[in-house]
């Protein structure tokens, strides 16, 4: 494409999303409600059409020689069809959130100060080859009354410019103007810079979800904010007074229930005063599950099946059936160790000792703590939130799930009676 | 300053700083208002030597031709002093944000998520001439557990650095790190884009302070989250149904009062429905106070001392006693100009007829929006915040006046008794 053209289409992308957004701000629910049922109807409907272009993007990814999990990512089956259908109805369903008087005060001179909660405006989704974000993002940023410029990974182009196709079908159904919810149909990767510049201020959020070639471009060239999601390197720490069972259990989900997503543990951290059986069926269970284990020098006592870990295994994310374990000197050695190689996402105590789990839950700084659960539950949906379009690692705005409150500002809504100010 | 020394000098500031931000996140409120108590007492101990500071700064001043402005902003007088100790006294007296939770819920299977105040961290400020906002700013950032960078202009380097040492004692004195305060003493314009760059991940956020040329680096520059201080293009909407005395006091307080702030109108709307002579007291007024008012065509008509508006002057921050003044087609109309040229900071309807006031407050997209009352209200103190550190006309994490609780961020804190995801 021509470069010149090029932006310039980007550009009025921009201006026509922030036009939406002016009109979406002001949609009382059951108009967003009734386009979400459009859009439901109308991918249900697409259904064969979706799957047929998925199945090209999942030959032509093939050719050209993606890794296994890339594919997995791309792959829509009925299954996952049926989920981001689902979804519609989930998002449908949940409150909304604009609108809401998130609190208020009335001044010694009468002036009655009202916080209200506002669409953010315009949202950048920069993602990889999971085609459903394109439905979940379109779904949750209508929900909150935001418009969206979705630029999906090249190997899902196929599939998600026919889902984008039923998406802005239904807009225009149900009255809404469909640039609320725009594709960037084009490969170039020119337009990840583009939309990351902000398009002369028409973007108001950029939201990244992808590798960490993606996360570090952003990083490096954002000139709007952004909402991170970034690594999840989670950590499950045992302490000396955890109990058996719970570590057992509590350890294997979190690495192994699904290896895959940014809520997996990567690294297992056991107090050094945990009594050594312990230690040493808790490794054991994940060996016997497949898990490959990479420990320190004194973890490596104890099972001659346990790798080395070096220096850069404390801070991989590895999103595979491998964790890195090391000894600590109790909670405060696990408060040290997280606070050097932690990715800021989930990090999960096992102890009965009240005193080390409050000052492991005040003392780590990551986006999610828990105290005697598994790190897998880092998911907007099993927080109560509904939906969630990432996790946010980053520390302004929102962090942990962002679902649709976190999708939303505030303003200031002040009402007098006359009053100046002296 | 040595080229290689100096960025290694930053860096370190910002590597103590972040190991300050540690330990400050978990002070409890009786050891944070002791320190702030002692920056008291060694601020009015130290008062003679901070004003002659302050006097050989405004020497300096003089002597490199800046402009009065300039030098009214620089200078301390005992007075200014005096509201400096005074904001001591009120930012000790509110209440700690931190630790408190937002918000709670238990979940089917047991799961108790509770979001929980934590600081930001580490936060640079980056401002121009008022000495004042050290001392507010450390106060403030102290209070909500965050360690912070300050950056103040050249002009005031010598008041600021006694300022500091002051602030810095406070700590010592009371067995919190020095570092939790850190002052750039170089003057050098490089170590704002050391700070815009985030110093290897130790800075957290930039809050800038300051005119055009500032903002315009910073939205340029910065590597890490900004709440941006921008322009205040502050707008006060007549309408034809406003009450006259409401018109006339709000109009005249919103620009006259003080016009350097950055809540001080600076365009005049005004319906073209409106009376005439409703039109003509209120420009009448403004000009006899000795206000410039630069008006549209259709307003000239009305009073011969009204200037020319041209393109430039809606969009202009004037901060000196000028209006730029329009006739608007109703309450839509001012609605089209706000979002054409605002600045996204404050705005004011003089109204009586209560659908024009809520579809203004609603479509009207600014930090602030207000009916029947002056502009100059946007100040975190009115806004019963207790202090501010500035008002944010961005969009994402905090929008209008940044107290305590917008110098805050929040966890997810999860209570589990071993559950796992199924």
């Amino acid at each position: 494409m021509n470069d010149d053209v090029f932006p310039a289409a980007l550009r009025e992308m921009g201006r026509t999303a922030r036009l939406a957004a002016r009109s979406l701000a002001g949609l009382r629910r059951a108009e967003k409600d009734l386009a979400l049922g459009a859009m439901y109807r109308w991918l249900a409907a697409t259904r064969e059409s979706v799957l047929s272009a998925n199945a090209e993007d999942i030959a032509d990814a093939k050719r050209a020689g993606s890794s296994p999990t890339v594919i997995d990512r791309l792959r829509l089956d009925d299954l996952r069809f049926d989920e981001m259908l689902v979804s519609l109805t989930v998002i449908q369903q949940l409150p909304d959130p604009i609108g809401e008087i998130v609190s208020e005060r009335r001044r010694p001179n009468g002036l009655l100060i009202q916080r209200r909660r506002v669409p953010i405006g315009v949202i950048a989704i920069i993602y990889e080859s999971r085609p459903n974000v394109t439905v979940d993002a379109a779904a949750l940023c209508l929900k909150s009354g935001n418009a969206v410029i979705l630029r999906g990974g090249s190997e899902a182009l196929q599939t998600n410019r026919i889902i984008h196709i039923c998406l802005a079908n239904a807009l225009g159904d149900t009255g809404l103007p469909t640039e609320a919810v725009q594709f960037v149909s084009t490969v170039d990767r020119e337009a990840v810079g583009q939309l990351l510049d902000g398009l002369d201020g028409a973007v108001d959020l950029v939201i990244p979800r992808g590798g960490s070639d993606l996360v570090e471009r952003v990083r490096r060239e954002a000139r709007v904010p952004v909402l991170g999601h970034l690594q999840g390197n989670c950590h499950v720490y045992v302490d000396a007074s955890a109990d058996r069972a719970n570590a057992e259990a509590i350890v294997l989900n979190s690495k192994l229930r699904r290896t895959g997503v940014c809520g997996a543990a990567e690294t297992l951290l056991i107090d050094r005063d945990a009594p050594e059986d312990l230690a040493r069926s808790v490794i054991g269970l994940l060996l016997e599950r497949g898990c490959e284990v990479r420990g320190d020098a004194d973890l490596r006592r104890l099972d001659p099946r346990i790798g080395s870990a070096t220096e850069d295994d404390w801070r991989r994310e590895y999103l595979a059936p491998i964790i890195a374990a090391a000894r600590v000197r109790g909670v405060g050695g696990a408060i040290e160790h997280i606070a050097r190689y932690s990715s800021g996402h989930t990090e999960s105590i096992v102890a009965e000792d009240l005193v080390a789990v409050e000052r492991f839950l005040s003392e780590v700084d990551s986006a999610i703590v828990l105290h005697n659960a598994s790190t897998q539950f880092a998911d907007g949906v099993e927080f109560g939130m509904g939906g969630e379009i990432g996790i946010a690692t980053g520390r302004l705005h929102a962090r942990g799930p962002v679902g649709l409150e976190e999708l939303t500002t505030y303003k200031y809504v002040v009402r007098g009676t006359g009053q100046t100010r002296g």
